[in-house]
């Protein structure tokens, strides 16, 4: 492999601690990686002004692959909302065509227990969530505030919002979708709200077009609503998920928390062509930042990924699978997914067990 | 109470069967009711060709309250958007100006085995999720198909639908939340998704703006997407949930599925002058109609609501949830509920016993 470049954006909160336990796994692997460091979202702001400032969007365009901590804290609820820094993710996502977004809800067979689920529930879960990331409500224009000339109240203050698709959007999530599934289970489950929504039934005509071409893999289609209650009920019912970028933010965070072990969970948002951006599934968790508690797995989990996904290494990415396996194995446990038992340990100390275990 | 006229709406699948129950207990009642029936749904479409005939809908303006069982089979999937069942509900919302939907989540002690979810996550569990039901993007204009002018790819077909509230819209339903909360604990969570949405911004900003005349009940923001995993992971910390019609159709569901007895669960939709629509959480599960089998307490239960909300009779509301209160203490249980040692029974029998409690 020749030197690849990485962009590295801590973030905010816990991300910077998260953040260096990934860059240290990385660093104990033999590859030629070369880690940029950037600043991003509120951090960004203090130091340059902006959550996504030239110098870390650029690095970001001009690397292989991004890895991401997490960004936001309480102390920015005030800022405008384009200097907020859930604005910088917002920006990378538009700004490097990152319209794939892959998040597996994995329940670990060692961390059942930690689920708000009955164990029998959720015991080998394994669902991915395909969002799309760049199109949707999202993004679409026109958006602001205006006086109402029609609906319940003419003349007064209204906002609005434009959710929408084109055919092209839909057909290459839909294409991901049942690509993943052949190399799964082989079922997809299209959510859309097309009882109601014209952009659904777009949605819906699109995946069910292009499915023709994936006779081998199994499709339903399920209303959002449904689908938010057959999580609860019976997520192991589930393969791949496909759904566009709102629906999928909200099922996708359920799905994980319905693990019990979002702490542990990394995502993918990729490109055309492969490139991608990796973070942890959770936020930047603010009430415990600096205090070396935070659990570093699922961002050591997005580097892995990022070596299946993009670097093309998957044994690098298999080794540093089977670490975290071993440092459960082991007993080990941040705080999130601590049980009677179990030895607690913190950021560091996690960190350190998964380089050792490599 | 002068006679009071109710327009009886069974519906498809099981509605009528359970509509027959809830109308046995409300003739068990010495009140002076007159209660006309009318199709609605798939049932009105075979009729009339109309999921909402005109003559559907005069009743229901004429009533004084409207007990709705369920709509929808899968047979009716292939016919245009207009002329399928959920149109019916959509049309009454509109045509009645219903906008304030009542979603209680409750978690009866009896059942609280029958949920997904760890018993200790939802014994006593009791919300009330406030969805505002006449506007957002269900109703928003424009909306349809055309070509892309600008996005991703100028020249594609694409769909768009528009999302908007208005200030008095987001006020009404702002003071019931409030209001609804003095009755209860006093805690209010508005849910939206500012961080991207021009109309959750504004949402947040006249919700924020309304609290002010409620200084005793505590309110508090959440995103969406951290709301559908609240609920899961500490469904108890919730109290009122006010949200827009969207979110309130995703978050709803969920919530109701939380509690494992969906079809315990009753909703009132109602308009500006306490008129409303009542019908069971739950929908119309063709794939057990006609069987005798389907719960009808969550229609009794929407029955009682009626008289409680809209016809002033708590007393009388009061006498029949006491009545299902007491099914379920003598072990009778329809098979959605049913668990080891309690008693399996029928439609019939469940609506029987209800009445031989009054
Ligand atoms: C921070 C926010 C804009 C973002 C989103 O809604 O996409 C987040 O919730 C996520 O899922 O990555
Ligand atoms: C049938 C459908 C249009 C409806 C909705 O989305 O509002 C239903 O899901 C509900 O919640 O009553």
């Amino acid at each position: 492999m020749n030197s690849r470049l990485i962009a590295v954006l801590p973030g905010d909160g816990i991300g910077p601690e998260i953040m260096a336990e990934a860059v240290k796994v990385l660093r104990a692997l033999d590859l030629d990686l070369h880690l940029e460091h950037a600043p991003v979202g509120g951090a960004a702001y203090e130091a340059h002004g902006h959550p996504l400032p030239e110098l870390t969007l650029n690095l970001a365009k001009k690397a292989d692959a991004v890895l991401f901590g997490a960004v936001g804290d309480w102390k920015y609820d005030k800022l405008e909302r384009a200097l907020r820094p859930e604005q910088a993710i917002l920006g990378l996502r538009k700004n490097l065509g990152l319209f794939a977004n892959f998040r597996p809800a994995l329940c670990y067979e060692q961390l059942t227990h930690a689920s708000s689920l009955k164990p029998e529930l959720v015991s080998g879960l394994d669902i991915l969530i395909l969002r799309e990331l760049t199109g949707d409500i999202y993004f679409g224009t026109p958006r602001g505030r205006r006086t109402a000339v029609d609906g319940h109240f003419p003349g007064a203050e209204e906002a609005f919002d434009t959710m929408r698709y084109s055919r092209p959007e839909i057909e290459r999530i839909a294409h991901l979708a049942f690509q993943a599934a052949r190399k799964r289970r082989g079922k997809v489950t299209s959510v859309d709200k097309a009882n109601v929504l014209e952009t659904s039934q777009l949605w819906k005509d699109v995946v069910t077009e292009v499915h023709q071409q994936y006779a081998d893999v199994q499709l339903d289609h399920m209303y959002v609503d449904n689908a938010a209650m057959q999580l609860v009920k019976a997520p192991k019912a589930f393969d791949v998920i496909v759904t566009g970028n709102l629906f999928g933010d909200i099922l996708s965070d359920e799905a994980a928390m319905l693990t019990g072990s979002i702490g542990m969970l990394p995502s993918a948002s990729l490109d055309r062509h492969g490139k991608g951006l990796y973070e942890p599934s959770h936020g930047s968790a603010p009430d415990i930042a600096g205090k070396g508690v935070a659990n570093p797995l699922a961002t050591i989990l997005s580097a892995a990924m990022m070596l299946r996904y993009t670097l093309n290494q998957p044994q690098q990415a298999d080794r540093i699978e089977a670490a975290v396996q071993s440092v459960l194995a082991q007993g080990l446990r941040t705080g999130d997914i601590w049980s009677e038992g179990t030895a607690r340990v913190g950021t560091r100390e996690m960190g350190d067990a998964v380089v050792a275990a490599i």
